[in-house]
């Protein structure tokens, strides 16, 4: 099987997965514990911590190991609701994760801001009014799209503007480069999103942020809970070979590969055709047939791909970002999110043309099969 | 090394590992990809859902998976401050577990009441009183002493009264028996007090309940965010495994122990010495020297104990289920924690004993040569 889907999940690193279970092998004492023995689990421990905040440029007492991307995200709204006044706007991308707009909407309910988007569908900068704001959240890249929001301006404008800025970089972290996401006040991070373990990730914060479970003083009592060190120093040796990994990774696969298609299908269309987005990750609008005929019709063929988010699976109606990019639901529905990995070769990028193309032959020829069996009935 | 502290955490057990391995190696996918391959990882998901139901004895589709018990616990009383009027008051009992205890104060303030024990230290259930509440949550087994509440009854009685019970039956669940924990409305549980891996829990609850972690409509949408079906699967491996072992663990080892401990040190108090408590968890109050003394010296000889729960560690000041069990503070000082496991032999045991024995020899020679040192100055 040939993976195109690593915007839902990535496998997990042999080295990372090595680690883990080195970890749970040797040094799988409670970290709290006051024996010597759990105090050396406790160094690793912070020492994972330091090692990341040494990747982010950040202190590492900003540094709070979590279970993920959706809990980090959930964590800061918590935060915020609980810190500022009852008349205080946060301002959102209608484009972000479902896990972001959820969060947003259940503590701040009719006090969100939803920031306008420029034409390609990142977030519009210079729309922003932030003197209406008393706090903002936007992504660093798009999961379905791929789209990178000016996410480092928009910190900067945050910071000028004395407000905090919180981003959901789960899909940046590991496919484009670490340098300046410390400058974000909030930064939201995912282990499964770059080859570490599913169930953990962390969150970038202030040092005076509360809103985490509430507990033990572990993460210096801003997230309590037994860490998971296996998991954790699993997720930092992810990183690092991610960000190792990324650097040989090439744009230019996945351009040719478009030029290709769009050659072979003309009618295609691509949803962020020009506006800079993640070099793995390509959003597409086939001709004909829906999302789902095209994802098995590929997955018989050796493909894993799919329409949008994971996460928005089981949610009626068509992708959120792309109705916030004025897409017609009807190509909404079209629409296949294609994106690659560290691995994914030039013949893995071929191979796939080759498989959609089959599919379009197959998909129309059984259109045309059972349209003409209906008119011989 | 010998390992009493299994309150603390447990070692993962090979067949919970290999199952972990399993899943990363061949069921890594998302569960909630669209493809077939997809839905064949939800399908183990939903699996390891069922399992897991039918040891509880309960429907399916209250058991949500979560991050652990700080999660589960965190999340009920999110639930319930946000269902319950400004008006309601909930019961806790005084020796719950920091992540009740900090989460019932952070959502219910000053409307929490602190239930009253009976004179060994379990909640006393004929003092409840079921009218002024609005719900009560007590854990099955505490963690530091071992007591057992009566967690039976007042799930029963709460029932009776119209009114929710939550048990955080972390300590409870791979060490004592399953039965009847169903007919808690809402049930903490946690994976690496069983021999399962850190970061997994899971709390079952009505399936009206709302409160966790906000996003996608993983969970029945009442806990967002990827599932991370390896340390799922890898926790019901390890429940199932716990099951089997538990029944042929003894209470006897334990009391025999503590009978030749006291008969070696008189001075010796056992802190749960008549009340029903768990096979493994002995809490005992030392003739002299501090906690953390008795700590080190038995690391030295090949112990792992601890003073208390993991979970307090950094939090200033005695235990407060032993303050709550009106225990003087300096008796408190001098209290090990002696949890052990489904493999803790009766030669462990013993030569626990002798090494406690040694190890008081040790910190008395010591003591007089320091005092004897002083007096030669």
């Amino acid at each position: 099987m040939r993976f195109f889907d690593h915007n839902a999940t990535t496998p997990l690193f042999p080295v990372a997965r090595d680690v883990w279970l080195d970890v749970n092998e040797s040094h799988w004492l409670n970290p709290s514990s006051s024996y010597r023995s759990g105090a050396a689990v406790h160094a690793r421990l912070e020492d994972a911590r330091r090692r990341l905040a040494g990747l982010l440029e950040v202190d590492p007492d900003r540094v709070i190991f979590n279970s993920g991307a959706t809990e980090g995200n959930n964590t800061v709204f918590a935060h915020w609701a609980h810190v500022f006044t009852q008349n205080a706007f946060v301002g959102i991308s209608p484009t972000e994760h479902p896990s972001v707009i959820e969060a947003a909407k259940f503590y701040f309910r009719e006090r969100l801001v939803w920031l306008a988007l420029d034409r390609h569908g990142a977030v519009d900068l210079s729309a922003v009014n932030f003197e209406e704001l008393s706090a903002l959240s936007v992504m660093a890249a798009n999961n379905e799209t791929g789209l990178l929001n000016p996410w480092s301006e928009l910190a900067e404008a945050c910071r000028a503007n004395g407000i905090p800025f919180h981003c959901d970089a789960s899909q940046w972290i590991g496919k484009m480069s670490l340098n300046g996401l410390g400058k974000c006040d909030f930064l939201t991070g995912c282990a499964h999103k770059f080859g570490g373990p599913k169930g953990t990730g962390f969150l970038v914060a202030p040092e005076s942020m509360s809103g985490g479970l509430r507990g033990g003083a572990q993460e210096h009592g801003r997230r309590a809970g037994t860490e998971d060190v296996a998991g954790i120093l699993a997720m930092i040796t992810a990183l690092e070979l991610a960000e190792e990994k990324r650097i040989v990774c090439m744009e230019d696969l996945k351009q040719a590969f478009w030029t290709k298609l769009k050659q072979a299908l003309p009618d295609t269309a691509n949803n962020a055709p020009v506006a800079p987005s993640l070099w793995n990750t390509l959003s597409v609008v086939l001709p004909e047939f829906t999302s789902p005929r095209w994802i098995r019709a590929l997955e018989k063929r050796g493909f894993y791909i799919s329409a949008g988010s994971a996460c928005s699976t089981g949610k009626s109606g068509p992708s959120h970002v792309l109705a916030a990019m004025q897409l017609e639901p009807s190509r909404a529905g079209r629409t296949l999110r294609i994106s690659s990995g560290w691995e994914t070769s030039q013949q893995d990028w071929d191979d796939l043309l080759a498989a959609i193309l089959e599919s379009y032959d197959m998909l129309r020829s059984e259109a045309k099969g059972s349209s003409s069996q209906v008119i011989s009935i």
